[in-house]
């Protein structure tokens, strides 16, 4: 069985991990959203990258879900010293994950190349790839501030700025990194993780030539809802919808994705939500979404990945 | 009075400090060798600037004369586990430095801007300038791996290629930075650091315009030799010399500079070299050197501003 999972940042690097611990490392492929990465004291900074192979490498920090457990702040305590701003977290082995990647890209190396290097080092078997090598930068238009940059918008402003859209920048130029056509076509089934649609899958999408390869693909695509009970567990998803004059819920993030997508796993506390989205043409699976443990992960890994069967057995068959 | 003086790193703070120990804040600039300054995991690193402001400040580390007095390395440290080149130290209070400069150069501001406000935060009152705001890079011609940039010559290879010639890249572009041919234009005294001559001194006078306003000013010029008993105290000027089949000497250094010197300081352990000295059609002071410690710094600038006052003398009345 072959996989490929789309994953923004914290709730996608969850079910990631779950699905890298249920499936055998050549089985999954996880594209990463990097519409994030910005530039920041010279570095180049890959927030859900870096989110996705920590939690896989087993080092990122539990309490925050972002950045690296046992981490320590020096750089950043005297970064505060001299008057440099800090809205963005950088501790002390974060950073050289930055130098390195930074020193690297430099080099000419190509980000997916690093990754996969990176991926090495830290043990981490199954196939982690930025959605391109190219930047493709999310810019988020807010009612207060105009468009800015998304760690802007996400870090230096809370997320506290109302909302009125979104645009992919460098979206024309951007190509899908080396792996990510290849993994697409070969997929049995595509898992969208319960990641930011706005700003995690979207961009994945985005990126010219992915999405048709996605539609063109026998792969069951199936989507898991980041919103439950009309919120998000992390993250401003919900607050988005809600911006932008949507009612946030199980239901809206279906929709969102019905028109490419054969099933929604949704949890059960939406129960009653689940005949609306029958309604779009979706197949659904009613399960505990929440990922508190580490076998939370692996329970909704593997509950995802028996509906994709049930649907692949299902769709075969009619 | 108004002192301008030329600085390189360790030794050259050291005079620097002496001279800004003695002096009021008003009456000393100093230049300082931007030569060496690198990108390095994508920062912009000045080491001279950085020496002789961390020494101004009270800052730098005693042992070793560059870096920063209780200084940590959890980020070199985490760059060792990822494989990242760490021939180049980069302490996590100097990393800070490294990245507000960086960031601070992104943004457009100039170099010498950057360094003033680093010096009025760190409490330095004395006008520290870099010698130009235009990157004019000092490469070295060694016999082994021929053309390398100044910092892989003096830290990666510690040195140890045999030097056969020296080229500042960017030289054509490079224009003094704001200030620098204002204070020597007002300089009644121009004092050469102890500070290595062909990679310190050099890159500084040889910035389009520098040489020809030292000159043209009527400033006093003095030179403190780095080279004592044909040895320096710290770095490569000696052997430099040797390998370019010149004899290393305070002599040599001296000759180095006659051209546009009216004094020379050399170690009173080089007493028996002040004739030749003298035959230069140079003034010798000889006197104790070595600042081993901050109190011989202030020995060692005192008597050279002394030494200044009497050559100003001496030139009025000829």
């Amino acid at each position: 069985m072959k996989v490929v999972a789309l994953a923004g940042g914290v709730g996608g690097a969850k079910l990631a991990d779950g699905l890298a611990r249920v499936l055998k490392p050549a089985e999954l492929t996880i594209i990463v959203n990097t519409g994030d990465d910005f530039s920041h004291f010279g570095l180049r900074i890959c927030p859900d990258l870096d989110t996705v192979c920590y939690t896989l490498a087993g080092m990122a920090n539990p309490q925050t879900g972002w950045g690296r457990k046992d981490e320590t702040w020096n750089v950043m305590e005297h970064l505060r010293e001299i008057g440099a701003p800090t809205w963005f977290n950088l501790g002390d082995r974060d950073l050289a994950t930055h130098l390195e990647r930074t020193r690297r890209l430099a080099q000419g190396e190509r980000l997916s190349e690093i990754t996969r290097q990176f991926c090495d080092l830290w043990g981490i078997q199954c196939s982690v790839m930025p959605m391109s090598d190219d930047q493709m930068e999310t810019w988020v238009e807010t009612m207060e501030a105009g468009w800015i940059p998304f760690q802007e918008y996400f870090v230096l402003h809370r997320c506290e700025l109302k909302v009125k859209g979104f645009e992919f920048r460098g979206r024309e130029k951007a190509r899908p990194a080396p792996g990510v056509m290849d993994a697409i076509q070969k997929a049995d089934s595509i898992i969208v993780c319960p990641s930011n649609p706005w700003v995690s899958i979207t961009p994945i999408v985005e990126v010219p030539g992915i999405m048709e390869e996605i539609t063109r693909s026998d792969a069951i695509r199936i989507a898991v809802s980041p919103i439950i009970q009309g919120k998000t567990i992390k993250g401003p998803a919900a607050k988005m919808y809600a911006e932008m004059g949507i009612q946030p819920s199980a239901t809206t993030v279906a929709r969102h994705y019905s028109s490419w997508i054969h099933g929604f796993v949704m949890d059960v506390l939406d129960q009653q939500e689940r005949d609306d989205v029958m309604r779009l043409g979706v197949e659904v699976l009613l399960t505990d979404t929440i990922m508190t443990d580490v076998e939370k992960r692996v329970e909704l890994a593997q509950a995802v990945l028996e509906f994709s069967e049930k649907l692949s057995r299902e769709i075969v068959k009619s």
